[in-house]
């Protein structure tokens, strides 16, 4: 796999497990999304973008860490906020392209400040 | 919005109230993913992808319905295997691109027959 968005690979090697790597079916940029829910509330705190290098990097080093779409670039959550995400249990979905990211969280989620990211509720209106 | 795919539309008509659709931000294929969490226990099921037309339709019949990225088609989540979702709930995160739908599910969530999609552990080893 390349990078996402064609950017230059910082390395050319793949660091991932080949037998993780050969589960996952990533989307035409090279991603899968992670759902991140919270250890113990349960809580869904957010979703982010993995490629095979974050989440050997989230896998390894036990801090969640994301491809940032905007950015381009790998994004050790908390690392600018504090609010870290350490990472208690990564599983994949039955079809390999989502992941589920089990975390304590520290701080908020959210960059808002909110704990959580869903926080705009839609009307369920029966017609 | 034309259909995800290129696909011809069934109709002309934009259903979403305009109010929620201004919010949404959609992918290249005018998509947004959907994380499917269970009521009461807080188990995040599996993730699935709705356009405008898709949330609609979980909005105001209060059964979680998907577009089908496989199949290119509307799916009512249990339509074949009366594994319904009955939607308590839909919220949208904080820049608009993912939803989080809390249903009481009929069954088994996944097509294996497990209840959740996530039974795939990945190992966290921290080197």
């Amino acid at each position: 796999m390349g990078r996402p968005d064609g950017r230059t690979r910082e390395s050319d090697v793949v660091n991932l497990d080949p037998a993780i790597a050969e589960r996952l079916r990533r989307d035409g940029a090279g991603l899968v999304p992670a759902i991140v829910q919270e250890h113990g509330t349960g809580e869904v705190l957010m979703l982010a973008w993995m490629d095979d290098e974050a989440l050997h990097r989230t896998l390894t080093t036990g801090r969640a860490t994301y491809w940032s779409r905007s950015r381009k670039e790998y994004w050790v959550k908390g690392a600018t906020s504090g609010h870290y995400q350490h990472v208690r249990a990564v599983a994949l979905d039955c079809d390999g392209d989502t992941l589920l990211v089990t975390v304590e969280q520290v701080g908020a989620a959210c960059h808002t400040g909110a704990h959580n990211c869903f926080f705009d509720s839609l009307e369920v209106r029966l017609q």
